[in-house]
């Protein structure tokens, strides 16, 4: 079974290499996008102007392999790759949540973004805290590895 | 641009009809539900076992036509999809943050599932509070209507 989709709109970033990038949108604070939505999907923005914050779906599109087992930017030790959100996945599917700013006609204005310039998106879902916050029991191997990730930028690893 | 997925694996639950269904992962307490990633892929789920809590990234199957305004099942009043959970997007993928019980092999035991039976998935990315927990200015016109996810279910007006 092949799933396929074709992008409603591209994301524009700052960053334009892989190195040097904030690795999750919690450690790019204040950093401006624009995601611009194609035309044709113009009135499905209708309303998100009342979200402060939405999820952007995108394609990793720089990925061009991917392994079982990485080294996340976290981390020195390989760990499975579905328990990272490293790039180099068997799906290159990528997911953040950024700050909705303004939307102007098929254009929005976004904040923390911490995708390349260039990405295609996928999907736009708007972050509800009663739907996606949850308490949890247990991080894994980001234990005490995540609350430095301002500091902490991409390297070449995934090249 | 075509953007190609193959599905990494699949979901049970007890799900086998649209209607009637929770319709976020936090309206589905309890309830459980399996993930079989394809053996190929077991590597992949290495220490994925420490998180307590997974996103589940999938296609909606079932959902062949999509509309860019949408009445929710929150709401009676028609929104632009993207500013919605609704399944009948352009890109018809669905995101949701399950309870890990158990992996064995390459067998997830879950709950809190909010899919149809034999959903095909994408993607598996840890829940990590660090990253996935935003403090939200608004969340539009979702406002004071997510407070009993619990008691709504969903009906057939995506049929």
């Amino acid at each position: 079974m092949k799933i396929s989709y074709e992008p409603i709109g591209i994301i524009n970033t700052p960053f334009k290499l892989k190195k040097g990038m904030p690795i999750q949108s919690n450690g790019a604070k204040g950093i401006k996008g624009t995601v611009t939505v194609k035309k044709e999907y113009s009135e499905g923005l209708k309303d998100l102007e009342g979200f402060s914050h939405i999820y952007l779906i995108y394609h990793f599109h720089k990925s061009q392999n991917y392994s079982l087992t990485v080294k996340p930017f976290l981390d020195n030790n390989f760990h499975g790759v579905f328990s990272t959100r490293a790039p180099q996945r068997p799906n290159s599917i990528g997911l953040s949540v950024v700050k909705l700013v303004s939307v102007t006609g098929n254009v929005l204005e976004v904040e923390n973004v911490d995708m390349l310039d260039g990405t295609p998106l996928i999907d736009i879902k708007p972050y509800i805290p009663d739907f996606d916050v949850f308490e949890v029991e247990k991080v894994g191997w980001t234990n005490n590895k995540t609350e430095n990730i301002d500091a902490i930028k991409s390297d070449n690893r995934f090249e």
